[in-house]
């Protein structure tokens, strides 16, 4: 497994703060939103003598409370059958691809996509075939001709993120009915990794896979509290589906981890009862972020960037030669007043060598005024690296 | 991965507790002991306002604090290089089977063994080749020129539990340098899984394969809290290699999955400071809790049941047709004053079929007066079993 362009900026990104540097980081997701208070006083006052195993598809409490938690979201799961409690969205991911695929099948990933992907794809020896998504379109769904063309016998299901991740692009009815159709059609498991779900602007409409009648059996719903609670310490997630089949493959990977962490679970279940004051607060921050990130970027000379309906990502095409060499640059030879960047290089989230090689995702996890002096420094480190 | 036959007992259980029978759990790994307070404690009185992912390989400052705890069991690791924690034993056993075995791999493991092992080895794509050891030797370490008959050029690996789940039994210093020689000789990884290191009896001294001088690259240590504090829903453990090559392709797999859980390291980082007194405290009681069960199964007409010098299990022989058989009918059709027992059939702990047969494993981990209750409905089991 190689290692991720993110992943390598890091000891440039430690060195810069070593040297006495302010780094603002919009290279990850990990938000700066306070964790509801329900679910912290939950684990404060939890009154455990004995830190035990819990169920290995999790607590049975927390899964049936969160029957409650997927009704309000029009989404009908039975607590005994359709839910695994997962530690995290990644094991989520990875036990759904274990379960849905055999080594050397191959999975549609529209990208770009969640680098993290690929190692999951990797440890279930599952090979994953991009199909390429662009920026002028807001990354919106790629066409339907462009999936079919990759399609072979090998071929065994589909991968989305919706609201995405690196894109937060998010997928319309009209889109997810074209996928249903062709699910059906080829007879594929749609895996959809929904963890921004709580993440929608501008009014527009939420579809879950969950939510497209006649594809129930082709179905798997990945889903994760670390965003919507800003857990994501906690590690606790799901998987969901009405397959039995996949559901007891699903069971078999869990009961040999054993279970999901006691302390995440009793916090998640407290977190169905965080009120809706806090989400309308949360989501009213991030739109005011992505505004003014979208419309600040926008504004800098030859850069270009769509406005996300979802999650708390976007990309931008910068005017450089190669977003790698230029994040790079940023840690390691830019200082504005001591202070630099860190972005993601878009590189990572695609699978086509050279694809993206002048995109950068930015995650809008911070606060405006720190937003606002780490925009000022890509304005100013772009002016000096072309410079250069 | 086909359902071990634990698990297959698990709905005849239900059935008999929803029946209004008293169900003894002598088959699980579950203590009963309580966790130690300044690791509940630290739980409690952490201040979070934001529930982050922590670093991949785990908390720097638990890390820290770790390589003290190391080096009072005379490990000598490097906080940054050494050690990853893990999301409990479990995930450290399947990193290091996914980083040290390419797919297609063979590794030897002594049988009995956890059946965990096989559901790693199944997700690394690694094939197992077990090497029988036997009750009437304790389960002590199989003869050296068995091992070797199984290792052919895809052999990468071997794999011991010392002291051993399912069979209480610790290998002696002298066992370990005959490992050790057969690494040498064949350049084979160790995995050694010591996370009983704190259950070892009767003065016996514990030799961890990171005391093995000259085979530092070979060795692998995995480990976990879950036994050593009685917190099993913690979910942390770790993986420790001194060779620079596994840790970083652990290390990718860690990052793939972000980061282990952040309450559990906490209370772990806090329960490094448990008081000798708990340790002290809790081996007397699995010394008494031991000592009673070896005895009483002994004395029961056709059982025999080594004494185990570690952890807290041992195998016993029984004068039964099949274990998996008489467990289910313990729990199906058995009551003795309205109580049954749920066993281990041991036939989930060897690979090779037929072997355990009439072997079931005993998990001491209930209060001594449930034991003697337990035990009590194992011998009038036996007796009516056998009548029919």
């Amino acid at each position: 497994m190689p290692a991720s362009p993110i992943r390598k900026l890091v000891p440039y990104a430690e060195k810069a703060k070593k040297a006495g540097r302010i780094v603002y980081h919009l290279n990850i997701g990990q938000p700066d939103i306070e964790t509801p208070e329900v679910m912290l006083n939950a684990i404060k006052t939890a009154t455990i003598k004995t830190i035990e195993y819990s169920h290995s598809a999790g607590n049975d409490s927390y899964r049936r409370k969160l029957v409650g938690y997927y009704k309000a979201c029009n989404i009908g799961i039975d607590p005994e059958k359709d839910i695994i409690i997962t530690t995290g969205g990644s094991e989520a991911l990875l036990i759904a691809m274990m379960s849905c695929f055999d080594p050397g099948d191959e999975v549609i990933i529209p990208e770009p996509f969640y680098a993290n992907y690929n190692g999951f794809a990797n440890a279930a020896d599952v090979i994953v075939k991009p199909v390429r998504s662009y920026i002028e379109t807001g990354f919106s769904l790629p066409a339907i001709a462009e999936f079919e063309k990759r399609i072979n016998p090998k071929t065994r299901g589909i991968i989305i993120c919706n609201p995405g991740n690196p894109t937060g692009c998010l997928y319309t009815r009209a889109e997810l009915e074209l996928l249903k159709a062709l699910v059906l059609k080829y007879d594929l498991f749609l895996l959809a990794d929904e963890v921004y779900r709580e993440f929608c602007y501008d009014g527009k409409e939420f579809v879950s896979v969950m939510h497209l009648a006649g594809i129930e059996s082709n179905v798997v719903l990945l889903d994760s509290i670390s965003k919507r609670y800003s857990a994501c310490g906690a590690r606790i997630g799901a998987l969901i589906s009405k397959n039995s089949d996949v559901m007891n493959a699903a069971l078999r990977f869990a009961q040999a981890r054993l279970s999901p962490p006691t302390y995440g679970q009793i916090g998640a279940e407290a977190a169905i009862d965080t009120p809706a004051e806090y989400f309308r607060k949360v989501k009213e921050e991030y739109i005011e972020r992505r505004d003014y990130v979208v419309e600040t970027l926008n504004k800098m000379e030859g850069v270009l960037c769509p406005k996300p309906s979802g999650a708390f990502y976007c990309i931008a095409r910068l005017p450089i030669d190669d977003a790698d060499k230029f994040c790079q640059w940023l840690l390691e030879s830019f200082n504005h007043n001591n202070q630099t960047v860190m972005l993601a290089p878009a590189t990572g989230f695609y699978s086509t060598p050279g694809a993206g090689i002048n995109e950068v995702r930015i995650a809008y996890v911070l606060k405006k005024e720190s937003l606002k002096k780490a925009l000022e420094c890509l304005e100013v480190g772009l002016k000096v690296y072309n410079k250069n």
